[in-house]
C-alpha cells in the first residue's frame, strides 16, 4: 500500500478528486465569501460579472478544443452537448447567452462584456492558459482538468440562495445558474467515469489529479486578481474597469 | 493632423512608445515603490526573486521564438545577442545564471527556483502569455513588445543603489542588473529602429504601440499578484511559497 507506483484503486482514485476540491476550488475563496456573506458592493459584482463572462465565452472552444482531440465518436458525441449548452441552439439561449443577462443585471452593458473593456489582464491570461492546457496537455488531463463541475453543483446552489436574499436586484440575471445546476453534474459524472476507465497507470491517475490542481489554481487566480483590484487595498491596473463611484 | 489613419511622423511615434512607459511600466508598480524604500521583508524579496526567474528563465525561449520568426540573417545576428546575453556563452555566465545569484543571495536555493516551487500561477500564467504574444502575434508586435527596454535602464540605476543601501545582505547577488545596464539599452535602440522602419502603416504603428501596452500588463500583472500574496491584506494561493516566519 505504500508502493506509490501501483495504480490506485478506483475508490481511493475518486477520493482524491474530492480531496483537491475541498482543499483547492474556489468555493473556499474569500471574495465568495463576501460575496454570500452579502458584502460585496455593486460595482464589485459588476467587475466579477464582467470577468467572469471572459471565462465564459471561452468555455465552448475549449470544450471544442477537447472535442478535437478524440477519435471515438460516442466521446465527442457526449462532448458536444457541453459546447451547445454554452453557446445555446440557435432558438433556445446558452449560457454565455445567459451570463450576459447577469452582466446587464448588475447594471453593466452587454456590450462591454462582449468587448472585453475593462477586463483584468491577468483574467485573460488565466482562461489562457486554461484553452492552453487543454490543446497542449494530453487528451486524459484535458478531461481531467473539467472536473471541477464535481463542485460547482453546491457552490451553485448555496450561491443563489445567497444572491436572491443579498442582492435582489440581481434576480433578473440568475438563469445561467439555473441551467449549470443539471448541466454540470451530468458532465462532471461523464468525465469522471472517463478518466477513471482511461487513467491506466498511476503516472497517468497522477496526471490526472495534477491537471484537477492546474484548473482549480486558474479559477482561484482569477478571483485573487479581482479581489485584490477590487477588494483589498489593492488597485485595478492600468487600463481596467473602475465601479462608478456611486456603485463601489 | 486630427486624421487618425495617418501614419505618424517618426518622432511623434517614438514620443508614443515613451508615453506608454511613462504611464504604465512598472517602475511605477507600489511593490517598486517599497522595495525602493527600503519597505520590504527578506520573504517579501525572496518571493520577488523566485517568481521573477521564472520570468527570467523564460526569457531565451520568447527571443529565440522571435529570432525563428525572421527571414533577414541581419535581423537574426542582432537578436541573437539576447539569447547569449541570457543563457551565457558556455564560459560567462548568463542572465539566467546570474539571477539564480540573486536568489541564494535572498536565503532560497538555485533548485527551489529551477523546479518553480512556490511559483504563484498567476506569473506563470503572465509569462506563458508573453511567449504566446510573441509567437502568434505578427513579427513586427513581437519586436515591438520587447520595447519596455527602453524604460529597463533607469528603473535598474535607481534599484541598484536602494537595494545596496537597504537590503545590504543582497550585495552578492546583484550582478544580473550590473549586466542589464548596457545590454537593455543596446537592445532597445536596436528594436526601437526596427519598429520604426517596419511599421509601415497607421494600423501597424497603433498595433505596435499596442505590443508595448500589452506588454506593459504583463510586467504590472506580475507584480499585482506578488503584491497580493504577499503584501497586502491578501493571501499566497494554495501551494505558493510562503516566507518562514522569521523572513515575514
Amino acid at each position: 500500500m505504500t508502493n506509490s507506483t501501483a495504480l490506485l484503486p478506483e475508490a481511493e482514485f475518486v477520493a482524491q478528486f474530492h480531496a483537491i476540491g475541498k482543499e483547492r476550488y474556489h468555493h473556499k475563496h474569500p471574495f465568495h465569501l463576501l460575496m454570500h456573506e452579502g458584502k460585496l458592493t455593486r460595482g464589485q459584482l459588476q467587475a466579477w460579472a464582467l470577468n467572469r463572462y471572459t471565462y465564459q465565452s471561452f468555455i465552448p472552444i475549449k470544450d471544442a478544443a477537447i472535442l478535437a482531440r478524440s477519435e471515438d465518436p460516442a466521446f465527442r458525441l457526449a462532448w458536444r452537448k457541453r459546447i451547445i449548452d454554452h453557446d445555446g441552439d440557435g432558438t433556445r439561449p446558452g449560457g454565455i447567452e445567459k451570463w450576459l443577462k447577469l452582466v446587464e443585471a448588475t447594471g453593466l452593458s452587454r456590450e462591454q462584456a462582449i468587448r472585453g473593456e475593462g477586463i483584468l489582464p491577468a483574467t485573460r491570461y488565466a482562461v489562457d492558459a486554461y484553452v492552453d492546457f487543454v490543446r497542449s496537455r494530453t487528451h486524459l488531463e484535458a478531461v481531467a482538468s473539467s472536473l471541477t463541475e464535481l463542485f460547482s453543483k453546491d457552490l451553485i446552489v448555496l450561491r443563489v440562495d445567497r444572491l436572491r436574499e443579498h442582492y435582489p436586484w440581481l434576480s433578473s440575471g440568475l438563469d445561467y445558474f439555473q441551467g449549470r445546476l443539471t448541466q454540470a453534474p451530468e458532465d462532471a459524472t461523464f468525465a469522471l467515469a472517463w478518466v477513471v476507465k482511461h487513467a491506466r497507470t498511476r503516472e497517468e491517475q497522477d496526471l490526472a489529479l495534477a491537471a484537477l490542481r492546474a484548473k482549480c489554481d486558474i479559477l482561484w487566480a482569477m478571483l485573487d486578481a479581482l479581489h485584490f483590484a477590487y477588494v483589498t487595498p489593492g488597485w485595478p491596473p492600468p487600463g481596467a474597469f473602475r465601479p462608478a463611484a456611486k456603485d463601489s
